[in-house]
Parts: C-alpha cells; structure tokens; sequence
C-alpha cells in the first residue's frame, strides 16, 4: 500500500478541537486506501512555556536538560491524536523520537540526525497500526534525549519518509501552500502549485517562512517530494519536487524578503591575506551565523567589508569585530539595524539575463535605494532600508508579472 | 559514600521558587557528604491537567496513551530541577523510568515494578553526579512507556533505595510526618518519631494519607527504612523502619480514619458453603476493592453479610450484588453510602488485652453507635455514622492518652 507521512505543526494541533479535526483527516486518508505515518510538533505554544519556565527555574539551563524539558511538548501532542484516532475506530501508537529510531549525533538543542531505524514503525505498519511520531526529538548513541533545533519536526518527517520510502510528505501548516510573495503584504500573491527543490531553498533561505531550509535540503538530498498543505481548509497546496524539463520555469517564481537581520561594516581594513578569514572565523566561534558579505575591490590599500547577522547578534557581533578592527589597524566598525532583505528567485533566472538589470530599476523607480547586493544563479538579493522593504516587494511583485487576478 | 534516595512530591516542586529551594536542600545534602538519587514527581496538578485535556480530546482514551501521555509530566520537573542544581554548581543528570532502568508489567497505568537495572544511575554516582529520576513511570519488556499508578513516585523511590542500596529513602512531602490522628481532626495530634512498619502498613490500609500502602508494602519487603518529612520546613519528620525490642511500644500509636467508603448488607443470605465466594468474586471481577467484610454467625439457616466498597463504586456493586441476591434467593440489598470508619493501630496492642473494650466504651460514651468491628494482631476498626466520625477521633485519641500539650 502507498505510504504518505503526514507532519502537523504546532497550530494545526493547538488545542482539543485542532487535535480531532487532525484525527479525521488521518482517519479520511486511511480510508482513501493509503498508509500513513503522522509526525507531530508541541501544541501551539507550549515549547514557548518551557522556555519560559526553565528561564524561570535557572540561569545555567544546562542544553542536555532542555532537551529533556522540550521533548515532553510532544508526547502530549501524539498521545492526544492517538486517542483521537481511537475514538474514530483508527488504530493508532505513538512513538517518541528514541522509540522511532531516530538516532541523532550529541549535540544537544540542535541535534543532527545520523540514522533512522524505524524497525518499530515498519511493525506497526505491517500490523495495520497508524504510527504517530514525536518530531523535533531524537536519541544520541549515548542513549540520551536530543531535539533537532528550529523547523526539527519537518525534518523528522522527511527523514522517515525517506527511511521509509514514502511516496511523499505532506507538511501540514497555517497557509495554504507557498506563496509568490507574503500575502500579507502583497494581496496579489499567487499559491504556487509546484515549485522545485532548488528555488523552495532558495526562498527558505532568504525570507519565506513556511518551510525551514533545512528540511527542504533533506527532501532534495533524499527526493522526498514534500506536499505543503493548510490542516484549515484541507486543500491541494504546493508541491516542492524534482526540477524536470516540463515543469513551467517562470522568470521569477517569488519574491520573498526578511527584516531579522543587521548589516555591519567594517571600513579600512588593510587589504592583507587573511584578513576577512579571521574576522568571519570569529564570529563562527561564536555561532554567528553570518549571512550576506560584500568585499569591494581594494582602494589605495584598504576595504570596506560589509555583512549581514541575525539582528539578535547584532551586539556580539559590533564587539567582536571592534576588537579585531584595532587589533588589525582597521577603521571604524559601523552598525546598523534599520536593513531588510527583499530577494527575487526563479529557475528561469539561469536563462534570462537581464533580471537584475530590471529589479535594480524597478527599485530606482520607487526611489529605493540599495545597499547590498548579492547573488547565487536562480536568486537575486539587495539590502534596502527595513521600512521600505514592503514597497519594494509590492513593486517587484508587480514588476516581474506575478500578480494574480 | 552513604547514599540517600530523597523523593519529592508535586506539591514540593509546585512551582520555580519551590525547585530551587529543592535544589537548594539536594546541595546541602551533597555538601554534608552523602550521595544522592533524587526522584520527583510531576509539578503541581499537571497529572490532573493531562487528565482534563485528554478527556477534552477523547472519549476512549486507550491506556497505552494515557501513560505517554501522563509520563510528559515528571520530564518537565526533572529537567528543571537539574538546571536549578546546576545553577548551584552540583552536576546533576534526568533520567527518565526507562533510562533509569525500571522495568515493569505491560499493565499500563497500573504497572508493576518488576526489575530494577539502575546501571545508568551507578555509572552516573560513581562519576559524582546526582541522577534525577522521574517517579511514576518505567518501560516493559515490549519497550512501552507505563505508569506504576497512584502513589508510584514513592513506590520507584522505594524501588531505587532498595536496587542501590542506599541507607535511607527520604519522602518529602506537604506534611511534617507521620500523626498520631489527623492534626486537621485533632489539634493536639502529635508527631511520630519512629513507627514500625507493621503500623504504618495498616496506618495507611486505614486511611492514614501520607504513604501510599504499596510504596510501605515494598519498603518493608526491602528493609528500606524510610523517613517522611518536609520540604517546606525540612525538619526531620518520621522515620519508618523495622520494629525492634528497643522501640517503645505505645499500647496506640494512632487514631485514622477513613470517609471514603460505602456500606452494603445482603440479608437472609442462604447458608450454603460458596455464596459468599460466587459474591466477593463477582465484584474481584469487576475491580471493585472490598476491604472489610462482617458475616455473623447464621440464624435459622440463612445469615447477613456485611462489606465496604470505595464510595464511587457503590452503584455497580449494589447491581452485581442484587443480581447474585435474586439468583441464590437471598432477601435485600441494602446500600449505606453514610459511613466511616475510625481505627486505632498499635503493636503493643498484641501484648495488650482490653483495648477493644476500652474503644467501644469510649465510642458508647459519646453516643455513636458501632455497626461493623474488625480486627487484625495491631489493629482495630470500627464503622460508625460518617457525620459522627471527627467525635469518635477526637476521643479516642484523648482515651488512649496520645494529646500532646
């Protein structure tokens, strides 16, 4: 029989009533003849309550302990679908991340996953049995609790769709699908149907919300197809897939932009080898997770470097590098957290020149002026100013034809 | 090193505050040199609250759910204690029932303890750590998660005091100890020192509230002396230990009572032998929990039996003794749901005559009649009228000379 895995999220399990609509729509898909292993997160905002709770409690938190915290969100969650399902005649077991086999390497609130056994799934499976899966939780070879960081129970879902060679892994969440841009800001903005691996990485990575970057790699890496849906409205959302010769390249396929992050400059900095490699180097130390960096050509033996961070590391980061700039006999150290991103992405980029010319105009129109620019082969990323970041997004959106009717 | 299991209830990790001082009182301890295994239970009414939330989902509520479920609830008190303890510079580790090797029946939520393995807990006290373990849960042999039950936080600390021999299994609780009658009932109730654990076996069958009678069942059957106390005072409390010839033998150690059962008499039951056995396991099947039974001799070929139930089980065992009473021609059902019974339990009692005679005048004294008697070697109790009950504890404790001042 056909395997879907089906991955519901905090919102989409928020509270009793979310928990049955869930139960149904298992118990409907059973019916339709398939079989289906379902991954839960923690109802809506309880990882946020323990967080709380153990900021309450100490200081330390020792990572270790907050795994073990954590990871008791999600045996509420399954347990309570299991019932559910009961309740509708579905024959259904919950399985913590340790119990489903997820073995993960040691590395506490932002483990990796190195194994997937699932011997305990296959039973249940072969016995007829739904199995319901604790996401964003593993064990480590010491036999201990990890949980997967950010976006860990979409990864758990794809890793047992590819252990268990699932057709495909449908990604319950809030909105309907993915976006051409937010539609929040852009009212015109079109559901995609399908998008391909490559641009669903690209728009993770530069602003769109709905699936964290690291799942998608896992789907692109394995060829899981991942179906991301709405567990409102139960309808048809986008299928992220396996680029191929008939799939439609659109020129631009979204436009996405993120407003989290912070530029920092670092001006005259002696044009020596080495130089950036110890800047960047710490700052990784420190977990800096840097993102833009734009180095011009050198003038009359200095640089100016410039890149973006995580605004919440905004301060480190203004430190760290101050005392690398006097260290190396660099000029001054320039922050700045007023940035956002705005990004175009398409496959059909690699083939049209000329995109980036019309974006930069586009944006000069609107008297818009850009900051950064940086590029891979199917995205295109300026730095603007944060409050304007959604009039650029209204005007590109506009501009590359994507509104909808 | 000395070891000591030190087990805290819901009510002492209630909240952030009451963890650390619970963090703060396994500190000293460690600093006056001993080793510690720590067991918690589940902060406050959260049991209570999965419970609510799984009837809000559920109506089946299939069992092996309901312990994963249940089981969510010490990993959070854990995790927290052990930050709180490494706040305070004491290497603490959670281990869940299963990490910690307490391996049970498949009987989920109600398991019993069948193996205790505990070699994570060695490896941990051998490395100077303090394990902390969650009370209430264990694994069975098909690698399923289970509850032990009511009172299982005591019965795992128990368990773990006995599998690593440790010199001690503290039980902090909300109370100082253990009294010679409820301090609520009787103001000049007076704390005890020592009890033998025959006493506190029939403290707690008599409705004494402070131990759980399976966690005392066990302790005894392991020679674990256990000490009750508590963590809000953290003065020394009660100890429970095995009678010795050195232990003072009051004549009455205490005066219990209990509110929660019901009364029900079969009359005009004919005496032929197995009726009373087709009755008693009639309801055994059923899990109703009959404690004392009364049949008195027979008159004229038929005689009454007499027996309590939990109150809450008063209608089903009303139905299944009217069935059983019509197909063997006994005459009435009668159901009493008005009832209490008061005890007074003492070793000395054994080696002392007349205090039977001394119980039943001091209730005749103050006018509250008898309606049920039942005797073990050190203990007696007596069914009177439940609005009548406080009067009958308070004179007794006063006939038997247990005031304090």
């Amino acid at each position: 029989m056909a395997l879907v895995v089906q991955k519901f999220g905090g919102t989409s399990v928020g509270d009793a009533e979310r928990i049955r609509a869930v139960a149904d729509h298992v118990a409907r898909t059973r019916r339709q003849g398939q079989d289906v292993v379902v991954v839960v997160s923690a109802m809506g905002k309880t990882t946020d309550e323990l967080l709380r709770l153990a900021s309450d409690v100490s200081g330390t938190r020792p990572p270790r302990e907050l795994d073990m915290l954590l990871t008791s969100g999600e045996r509420v969650s399954m347990a309570l679908l299991c019932m559910a399902l009961a309740d509708l005649g579905v024959d259904a077991v919950s399985f913590t991340g340790s119990q489903a086999g997820i073995i993960t390497d040691s590395a506490h609130t932002r483990a990796k996953i190195l194994e997937v056994r699932g011997d305990r799934l296959r039973e249940a499976l072969a016995e007829g049995r739904v199995p319901v899966v604790a996401g964003f939780q593993g064990v480590s070879a010491d036999r201990d609790v990890t949980t997967l960081g950010r976006g860990g129970s979409d990864t758990t879902a794809v890793a047992l769709a590819a252990a268990l060679e699932a057709e495909s892994c449908e990604i319950y969440t809030d909105v309907t699908g993915v976006f051409t841009a937010d539609p929040r800001i852009v009212p015109k903005a079109r559901r995609l149907g399908r998008v391909s691996f490559e641009e669903m990485l690209e728009i993770s990575a530069s602003g769109g919300r709905v699936l964290v970057l690291r799942s998608v790699e896992f789907a692109r890496n394995h060829h899981v197809p991942l179906h991301v849906r709405s567990s409102f409205t139960w309808e048809p959302g986008t299928w992220v897939v396996e680029e191929d010769e008939s799939m439609e390249q659109a020129v631009v396929t979204a436009v996405t932009h993120d407003t989290s992050e912070a530029k920092i400059t670092v001006t005259g900095v002696p044009d020596r080898p080495g130089l950036a490699a110890r800047l960047f180097r710490t700052l990784a130390d420190r977990s800096v997770n840097v993102d833009m960096i734009v180095q011009n050509t050198s003038h009359e033996g200095t640089t100016d470097i410039s890149f973006t961070v995580p605004r919440v590391d905004l301060d480190t980061s203004v430190q760290l590098a101050g005392a690398l700039a006097t260290e190396i006999g660099a000029g001054e150290v320039l922050a700045d957290a007023g940035i956002a991103k705005v990004s175009l992405v398409g496959a059909g980029m690699r083939s049209h020149p000329g995109i980036s010319a019309t974006m930069f105009e586009t944006l000069a129109d609107e008297g818009i002026n850009i900051e950064m620019i940086s590029t891979s082969s199917i995205r295109i990323t300026c730095v603007v100013r944060a409050d304007l970041v959604e009039q650029a997004v209204q005007a590109l959106h506009t501009a590359f034809g994507l509104d909808g009717t």
